[in-house]
């Protein structure tokens, strides 16, 4: 057995054993091909089932997946990406579908129904038991990044007045998947939750003692409809195992668990780091960048763009309007890229900094003044520094003389200042009004930031040069 | 007991405690104050008397700590921001520091003797039993940021020869915090790690099953040198609760609990967030953004701003390589922040997109040919939408004519394909040399389509207009 643990390093270990799959499936020794696959868990083998995908065709891979052990050919499914599992459902039959997903755990299953064609669904569905029939339609219906779409129905329900040994008894009985075995729920007679056990609180109380006196009824809990991102929050915030989900009359009707929260937080984090840089992921999808079709990567990315084109239509409009002076003395022209770029880099450093804080509950709109004040400071700070290495590079370098190198750094000294607090105040101000701050993508900052270097430009070298 | 349900808008709920608190500390009815603070979690209390500091003093603060159940305080305590550890420990007796520091989990321990002060830190490891001083001198010597400076050394050890009954006996005895016991590990005499149990898996057994016969022989585990970012794409690839961690012998030394994990993921996630806009964390803390210096802001954030003058320098002599021309069409001048923020926008658009992707394991290395077709096609669809628009404004808009506006909208189209591939084809590269891709930063990308975006322009320019 020794060989089955897995070393860390398990990318190496997989191409290896990859390359040896490879060679067995040419010569056709498919059960040799299984075996080398089983020394893996249901993750990796999922991972590897998709590599000989794309390095043969479904076929292979399929054949594959029917030797699996009936028992972990569940859990690769589970974990495969739904494409992959629609091509099985359609290769497979209908009594191995049953045994697949009767077997399932129900939030997996609910997440593979949401991406499967209708016509397959209805034909899973029909094969369901009545009861779980309408549970798993219910599920279904809960709208996209709820608590309700993540949470899972199976969670241990115990009784108040039982033992400590009647509810591990109870447990023994249930026997379900870990993630959800750790927190034990007390309902009163209405479904109404009234208290939390954990799985350590039982297991380390004395036999006899009853359930209502280690119960802790001080917990946190999630409605079904709260944000899927708060309910992350409370998770990060306690370092909670699971959270309970109740509905407008408290009742209980399910659980989160934190194994699906990491997935949550990454879907999150992924959909700020592409708003904040002017990416909507208009299909609201997890699907992989690869599997986005050229079209919707346009139609994401064009918005802002467009968007964008408006602001430009200003900076054109000031650059046209001081037209004639430019002429005069066209060598400003080309300090232009750098006023603009610069204000736009330290405007988005700004408002990185405030939007992540803002996620990550560091700071908060109540602290605007100090930020403020924080950021006047550092802009003065990098704009002075900033304005000595420009004159020098104006005078010297360049060689255009004290008037144009004082133009040049008095004006990127106010720029910088005021695009840090542009870009510090703006996304307080969009949190302000109840919207997500990374709305404000930084292509929007560097935008504002361009207007404004090119208007304190130009008005500096109005003032300073006399033109 | 049905008020101490905490609410889901717990937010709500623990400002009006607050003023609650406010007015009872003006009455001094301290021990009212610190009842009012008890309805609420461990966390939560922590949260309240930081704010209770900062509307007063840590005097108040401090007293209705110190009036807290000595249970509770210890959790308090390890919530607490270091600054706010050091001040109580200051303040307190010996022998109140002492239990604080008996009492706390080993893991929160090492975290705050790795924030406190030396002086303080020696004080603390005077008082403490050799055999644990000594445990805790090696955890404070793991480098940052590895699996061995977030683990912690309490979990339930088996012999897997005990029963079932056994086992769970042991851990009655032991009886640890709830997070360290869900996965239980099985050591051979030369303390190497050859199995682990779930506590769901203990409870679920027959009472006298042998441990060797349930326990699994095939699992994951971190090396202590492992990279803390590694570790937690563990957590997310697989969804454990725990992940055991191993020495150089294969020797397990400590585990790693999904709850710190999601620190760390946090905290990863701030600094891609950071690097990708240009800042760099030098002091490499997670020091909150209010809590850093002015200083330290502005020296985090001057370096890229300070690198990009020199990209701004190329494109300032580009210009003045033009400069005769430009003032024989001064007009050109005002279409040049258009095309240089466009090229910058849509080029980070496709850098985020394949830094995010490379990070969830969403494309790789070897995709780069794909993504090269991909982002072509991309480029070439929006380039051309954006065309069309830009020849409409230039044509009709600004009345400037077919040539400029032909100029203009081609301009464009090349510079949005090349901006797409050099902004998705960088961080592949950078990726290809072992290093994080997120250390292009997005200003860095900008930069270079800048200096792209001229030349294009400046030779549409030049062939077009015959200048």
């Amino acid at each position: 057995m020794e060989n089955r643990i897995l070393l860390p390093d398990t990318d190496l270990l997989m191409e290896e054993s990859l390359e040896k799959i490879y060679g067995l499936l040419e010569e056709k020794k498919y059960f040799q091909a299984r075996d080398e696959l089983l020394k893996y868990n249901a993750v990796d083998i999922a991972e590897m089932l998709e590599e000989i995908t794309e390095e043969y065709d479904y076929e292979r891979s399929i054949v594959l997946f029917r030797l699996l052990p009936k028992a972990i050919s569940v859990d690769v499914f589970a974990e495969l990406p739904s494409d992959d599992q629609v091509e099985i459902v359609n290769r497979i039959t209908d009594k191995e579908i049953n045994f697949i997903i009767g077997e399932m755990d129900f939030d997996d299953k609910i997440d593979m129904l949401e991406e499967l064609p209708a016509n397959i669904v209805n034909q899973i569905l029909e094969k369901t038991p009545k009861q779980e029939r309408k549970l798993i339609n219910t599920f279904l219906n809960y709208p996209d990044d709820c608590a309700g779409s993540i949470m899972t129905p199976e969670y241990i329900s115990l009784d108040k007045e039982w033992s400590v040994r009647q509810a591990l008894d109870h447990i023994k009985k249930e026997g379900m998947e870990a993630e959800t075995i750790y927190t034990c729920y007390v309902r009163d007679f209405g479904r109404k939750l009234i208290g939390i056990v954990s799985l350590a609180t039982l297991v380390i109380a004395p036999d006899e003692e009853k359930i209502k006196n280690i119960m802790r009824t001080e917990f946190v809990f999630a409605h079904v409809f709260d944000d899927q991102e708060e309910v992350s929050e409370d998770f990060k915030k306690y370092g909670y195992l699971a959270l309970p989900v109740v509905d407008n009359e408290q009742r209980l009707v399910g659980i989160v668990t934190v194994d699906d929260i990491l997935d949550v937080i990454e879907e999150e984090t992924t959909e700020d780091f592409e708003l904040m840089n002017g990416v909507i992921d208009f299909e609201d999808s997890d699907k992989d960048y690869l599997d986005v079709s050229v079209w919707q990567h346009a139609l994401n990315r064009l918005p802002w763009l467009i968007v964008l084109m408006i602001a430009y239509i200003f900076t054109g409009m000031i650059i046209t309007g001081f037209e004639a002076k430019l002429s005069e003395v066209i060598c400003l022209v080309s300090y232009m890229p750098m006023l603009m770029g610069t204000g736009g880099n330290t405007g988005s450093q700004a408002s990185t900094l405030i939007i992540r804080g803002l996620a990550t509950d560091e700071v908060d709109t109540s602290d605007a003044l100090k930020i403020l004040w924080k950021e006047f400071r550092v802009g003065a700070l990098i704009g002075l520094v900033l304005s000595i290495v420009n004159f020098a590079r104006v005078c010297w370098l360049d060689g255009n003389g004290v008037w144009i190198g004082l133009t040049v750094s008095i004006s990127i000294l106010g720029i910088v200042i005021i695009a840090k607090i542009i870009g510090s105040m703006v996304p307080l101000l969009v949190k302000k009004f109840k919207l997500d701050p990374a709305l404000i993508a930084n292509p929007a900052i560097s935008s504002v930031s361009d207007i404004i270097a090119l208007g304190i430009f130009f008005a500096m070298a109005t003032v300073i040069l006399g033109l």
